[in-house]
């Protein structure tokens, strides 16, 4: 089923308007998850809607949140998300770095007591918009076991780099750091396949290809997958995110971080508050001037899309150009949605009396 | 062989300075080559002292370099290294950032026509030591190929990210974005033995265990090792670096880095100086208070160390503590050298009149 990214949009705005969001966050939110549904993510997009609904109705998020900055440097600032959506509370985040970078080079900002923030691509985004590179980052709920252990210490924590180019799109690096991502493992567990050998592991730290380990105590990989193939480093840049969203901010970290399926309940005593994110911008003619940047951006592009491949029907893909091509294509004609998906979303509407897809 | 700190130290001191160094710049490059013998990275340390010398007697290394700004704002710089070996450069420009950062929290520079410039560790960790996160990275000689291609297009391109915490030691992050860094393969290249599938592949984009494939045309693999595996994310981590290193600066990017063999010429027509580095520095407290954020890291190291593991010996290793450990048995015992990196050092003594070891 293909719906319109317009009709999809106004959707989800009156979703988030009947939770008692704002106009102007409901359409920041609903603008985060379509560009989701647009670029490809089809795991981060309308089909979390419900998901954040079911946190809403458990109180554990505030559609009426007071963004505000607790501390802060010309650079830098900690941003307390008062329970907010992260789909609100990252962008608003996003714009003081953006401001910050505008006044002095760079701003930097960590954000606790948020939620989950939809795709890291689209904060990183706002920063190339102005020219400048953007970084972010959000810790998630805990998935993933470190190097040697079978606990879920660690979400599968993202980070993104978003650069400018010339004639070229951006080059956006959007990656979980897992090797991975959780939507991968649910797309095989609704079609009933094995998934390869070196994404998860059972209970007991044994390499399993049963997507359904993690119901049994099961986790995910660091990328790199095991020792030899380099999990540690998986496991540094997952703590590195962790690090500059959660304790940087006095969110919750490790397996602390609060679940985002409602019908776990957060974790006792928690050491922070809801959990964190990292968000930085950069003008790039703090470095050089732009033309020069993105003309060398350009000659990078090219020389790497130019590579020669072993077989010569697979090109080198250049980081962010297949969601460029989604996008282009989905506002052209539609987002497909799965039955399923439009279905709960249409159960939604039903509950808040809003017009059905 | 186990030679004291102090004597292959001042050994180090007396061949920069022999090579025209300044003794201010000798002392430098000699700490950041023993810090690398130190930490137990011995392919980074004075293993490479030689081939620092090869490239300074072919005219590409300038001993006598007048390092400086040629662009900044108040939190971002771009350092021209003027040829200078990076392990005085980077430093150098570390110092910038850290400046930077203590003024307005936090501090960006990025360098060209550069060399290379030791472990990335010891250049974040010189803004862990003023209660600051430290960020290093560097592009290098191309070694890698991008996923799907079979052409050395990046070079294990390292990423550092350095925190500082209470009680432990600082978390250091220090890694290669390839499944494997050269040195292992260097190591099983003098051993006769093979490596794991994974780590690099031959000049046709075949999987091989052969560790010398390298010379007839084969590459490294990106972190992730295969597509299935993630190796589109290494691929992007390494294209972060080579961009906030490389095309940011205005140095050479992709396969124009400038080779550290000797033997090879850099390529032809580059597009731009030298290598490049990406140096960074926040301010804890430009976030929150450094009790709070080293109270929380010591609280998410313990929470880690003791994380349940499958094999009750192997316990989960925090990034940057074996080298810690290395370093304080390496201080009280003494540098091990193997007997090839002895006799070339003691040629260089020879060659330009030194003490030898």
């Amino acid at each position: 089923m293909l719906i319109s990214e317009l009709i999809l949009r106004t959707f989800t705005q009156n979703i988030f308007i009947a939770m008692g969001c704002s106009e102007y966050h409901a359409d920041l939110a609903a603008d985060v998850l379509i560009k989701s549904d647009l670029r490809g993510i089809d795991s981060h997009g309308v089909a979390r809607l419900s998901g954040y609904v079911r946190l809403w109705e458990k109180g554990r998020i505030n559609t009426k949140p007071n963004i505000q900055i607790i501390h802060e440097t010309a650079t830098t600032a900690t941003v307390d998300g008062d329970a907010g959506l992260g789909l609100i509370v990252a962008p608003v985040a996003m714009d003081i770095a953006i401001k910050k970078a505008s006044e002095y080079g760079s701003g930097w900002v960590s954000v606790r007591n948020s939620n989950h923030f939809g795709i890291a691509g689209y904060h990183a985004l706002m920063a190339v918009k102005r020219h400048m590179i953007g970084f972010a980052m959000t810790n998630a709920s805990p998935l993933v076991a470190p190097t040697f252990s079978n606990e879920r210490l660690l979400g599968t924590n993202p980070m993104c780099y978003a650069f400018p180019a010339g004639q070229y799109p951006p080059v956006v690096i959007d990656m979980a750091t897992s090797a991975a991502a959780n939507g991968k493992l649910e797309i095989a567990q609704r079609s009933g396949k094995q998934v390869p050998e070196g994404w998860i592991q059972d209970g007991q730290g044994n390499y399993t290809t049963d997507p359904h380990a993690l119901k049994s105590g099961g986790s995910l990989l660091p990328l790199g997958s095991d020792r030899e193939h380099g999990s540690h480093k998986g496991f540094g840049l997952s703590a590195t995110v962790d690090i500059l969203s959660g304790v940087l901010s006095g969110a919750n970290y490790g397996p602390w971080v609060p679940p985002f399926v409602s019908f776990l309940e957060p974790p006792a005593n928690p050491p922070g508050l809801g959990l964190g994110h990292f968000l930085g911008a950069m003008r790039v003619d703090g470095f050089r001037p732009i033309e020069e940047f993105t003309a060398d951006m350009d000659n990078w592009i090219s020389r790497f899309k130019s590579a020669t491949t072993n077989d010569p029907t697979q090109k080198v893909i250049i980081p962010g150009e297949p969601e460029l091509e989604a996008e282009r294509d989905r506002m052209a004609n539609g987002i497909p949605l799965v039955d399923s998906v439009y279905q709960e979303l249409n159960e939604l509407a039903v509950k808040f009396g809003v017009t059905k897809l």
